[in-house]
C-alpha cells in the first residue's frame, strides 16, 4: 500500500470500490495543495509554488559568526494571492480557502485579492479560488470571473455551498496527488 | 519637468538630445524594477510582482491587544526567482542581479534558480535574468535558455560583459518607466 510522503495513510476504500472519491479528508487544504504542487513539479506537469508569507522586518541582529537574526517582524496582509505558476504555457494564479460554514463568506477574501484576480484574468491568466468545505469534506475550484462578479455585485455577502456545488468544479480526491486540482484546471480552462 | 514618484530627478540631457539613453543611473536595480512593475500595473500593461522574501519563522509572541510579533526569524535562501507574473497571457519569470565586475559570475545565481528557470521554460513560460553592470551603467536582459546552457556547460564560471553585450538585449532607460524591461520582453519573445 502506498502511503503519503508525510506518513499519512492513503484511503484504501475509495481505491477498492473503484469509485472516484470526493470526500475531503485532507489534514489541511494548504498542505494538500503544497503536496499536489510537489507532485506536479516532480512529474513534470506544472511549476506552481506558494508565495512566501510577506513579513515586515523591523529589526535585525547580526551576531558574530552566525546568520542574521530577525528580532522584530510582523505579518503583512498579502496583496496578491497564495499561489502562482505556469501550466502548459498558461499563467495560473489562485487563492485557497477553507470554511466550516455552509457558505463561503466574502470576508474570507480581501478586496486586494479580488482586484489582483481581476487583473490576472484581464491579462490572459487563469485565476480562481479553491474552497474547501470542511463540513461536507468537499473541495471546489471556483472560477475567478464568477467569484469577482459575485463579490462586487451580489447584495448577499457570501456564496452558498449549494450555489458552489452548481457553479464550481468538484475536485476529485485520490492517491497521488491527493487533491488533483490541475485536473479541474484542465477541464475548465484547457479543453476548448 | 517630470520627476520620479520617489523624488529622483529625471535626466533631462537624454531627453533633449533625442537619443535613447541606455546609461544605468538607477538607485538600485530592485527599486527600478519595482517602479517599472508599478507602472505596468497602473498602465494596465502587465501584472508582475516581486515575491516576498522567504523567512523561516522560529518564534512569535502574541502580545495582548497588539499584532503578533515575530521575535526570532531567519532569512531563507530563495529556491525560485525574485519576480513573476503575466504579460499578454504569457507567464513571465525572472531574476535580477547587479554586478560591479566586468563579467557576470555564476556564483551570483544559485543552482536552484537555474533549475527553476529551466522548468519554467520547459512548461512554456518566459524565463530570463536581468543583469545590471554598474561599471558600465548598462542593464541587459539575458534569455534564460542561454544562461542555463552557459551555467551548465561552460568551463568558465562566468559570462563576460562583452559576451552579454552581444547575446543579451540592452534595456533602454528613460522616463516612465525608468527601466522599461517589458519592451525587451516584447522584442525578444513576443514578436514572432
Amino acid at each position: 500500500m502506498v502511503n503519503y510522503p508525510n506518513g499519512r495513510k492513503a484511503n484504501p476504500a475509495s481505491k477498492q470500490s473503484g469509485k472516484i472519491n470526493t470526500a475531503y479528508r485532507g489534514m489541511s487544504l494548504e498542505e494538500d495543495i503544497n503536496l499536489a504542487n510537489q507532485f506536479y513539479l516532480s512529474s513534470n506537469l506544472a511549476v506552481i509554488h506558494k508565495k512566501p508569507t510577506p513579513i515586515q522586518i523591523v529589526k535585525v541582529d547580526y551576531p558574530k559568526r552566525a546568520a542574521a537574526k530577525i528580532v522584530e517582524g510582523y505579518f503583512q496582509r498579502r496583496s496578491t494571492t497564495d499561489y502562482n505558476g505556469v501550466y502548459k504555457g498558461r499563467y495560473i494564479d489562485f487563492e485557497a480557502k477553507e470554511t466550516q460554514k455552509d457558505a463561503f463568506p466574502f470576508t474570507n477574501i480581501h478586496p486586494h485579492q479580488i482586484e489582483h484576480l481581476r487583473q490576472i484574468i484581464e491579462h490572459g491568466g487563469i485565476g480562481f479560488i479553491i474552497i474547501a468545505f470542511t463540513r461536507y469534506d468537499e473541495v471546489y475550484l471556483v472560477d475567478g470571473s464568477y467569484m469577482i462578479d459575485k463579490y462586487l455585485n451580489s447584495p448577499i455577502k457570501h456564496i452558498t455551498y449549494q450555489e458552489i456545488t452548481e457553479k464550481g468544479f468538484l475536485i476529485t480526491q485520490g492517491y497521488q496527488p491527493r487533491l488533483d486540482y490541475l485536473k479541474a484546471v484542465e477541464a475548465i480552462y484547457m479543453e476548448v
